[in-house]
């Protein structure tokens, strides 16, 4: 599989496109849904690439077509692009069923790379996990070969345990990053910067590394610090008194 | 101040006399409940210092007292002991205010290491950020000098601004180590190791270096992805469910 086509113009397309270009692939073509996607798209890339806004106008001669919209769009993107019989057709979403890709292409699969991407931050994609499927062994292996050209980090699994995987990243990443907002938000009440909780976060996520997370907690929550905790509550508006006492009733729960 | 006398012996009391020894100060005694607490903490430590459990045997000759014991502990760790009238007594606690120590010594204030630390893991001192107060602008100075060889990163601030910083902290902290528990629990039910989430925690708290966490937030909530979000919920059980409708509304709200 050496010619690509990328369905999307996101944050995950932009920077899996990178990871494709640099890996030696050639992307033949974007889809984008308007003019001004692909605009900012190749703004980030800082390169241009042929693409269309026409699905009857999408290239036939790809070995590969990448599907990277948000998961609520991916069929809608893929409906009335035509894929031929000898090409593998995949998604990128952590949560969604191969089978969505079923009506589009004899070949389907996904491909899901476990990261978070944002505009402004470049990613490392050899650091990146990519869980992989495909409906038939043929096809799996391709691609486990094409994706092994992105990173080492190559995992094979089914939609059932990809979901899984999505689920703990949610709460592993962007559940963690917004508490980060939350405590910018407490810091900035006594005019700190969020800078300052930087050595704090830098030392919470090293920990992780060699021991489990829950012999890592620490804490008022784990110490059974009632006096601090009621401190604590009485701080707090509403939404964020709630997370503070369903997280702290976690941690004190025995069986996790 | 070169002489100190540590009240307590349990993680943050460890990791700090240790840093203390490391810049060249002198740890005339140890403070402890027990024998067995005592030798928990040399062993951890990896040498041994001259101790006592009897509050009437605390070493009259030390220039600096610290009580780096459990919030709730801290009055009680202290009442019995004479601290000379020339010394500084500070306590560790982020929330608890310098006054609490006011009936025990004439000069008293708090060294705050706003960190995490855990037994077998080593903390790099020279990368906390310590908060300091002092009841007088002579022994809050004094303190200042002693912590600055310790760690470059030095804040004054007062008992009320402190306590923003150490909740601020827990969120950032605590509670992120604790969806990591929660996310190593869901990756347990597809038999994959919580290893497999690293490079995605590493990638998440590398974000926020250079994005703010607001600017840095991606996943289903912030792109409004109801379907994944109906499909996450109905694979959790009540409290986890709970945690991630709270921490889902609370991305999805404008005001933060």
């Amino acid at each position: 599989m050496q010619k690509v086509v990328v369905i999307g113009t996101g944050k995950v397309a932009t920077q899996l496109t990178k990871a494709i270009l640099v890996a030696g692939f050639e992307v033949v073509q974007v889809v984008s849904r308007s003019d001004v996607s692909a605009a900012r798209m190749f703004a980030e890339m800082g390169q241009t690439l042929p693409y269309t806004i026409h699905k009857n106008e999408v290239c036939k001669q790809a070995d590969l077509y990448i599907c990277s919209v948000k998961d609520d769009a991916i069929t809608d993107a893929i409906d009335g692009i035509s894929i031929p019989d000898r090409a593998l057709l995949v998604h990128t979403s952590g949560s969604t069923e191969s089978t969505v890709l079923a009506p589009f292409a004899a070949h389907y699969g996904v491909l899901y790379p476990m990261q978070t991407f944002s505009y402004g931050k470049e990613v490392d994609f050899s650091k990146v996990a990519v869980y992989i499927e495909a409906n038939s062994d043929i096809f799996e292996n391709r691609l486990h070969i094409f994706a092994h050209k992105l990173t080492p980090n190559i995992k094979h699994v089914d939609s059932a345990m990809r979901a899984k995987v999505h689920l703990a990243a949610v709460f592993a990443c962007n559940f963690t990053n917004h508490l980060y907002t939350i405590a910018e938000n407490i810091l900035k009440e006594a005019n700190l910067p969020f800078s300052d909780l930087l050595p704090l976060i830098d030392e919470t996520t090293q920990k992780v590394h060699t021991l489990s997370p829950k012999e890592a907690q620490t804490g008022p929550a784990i110490r059974h610090d009632d006096k601090i905790i009621t401190k604590h509550l009485s701080q707090l508006n509403n939404r964020e008194k709630a997370i503070y006492q369903l997280l702290t009733e976690s941690i004190q729960d025995d069986k996790l």
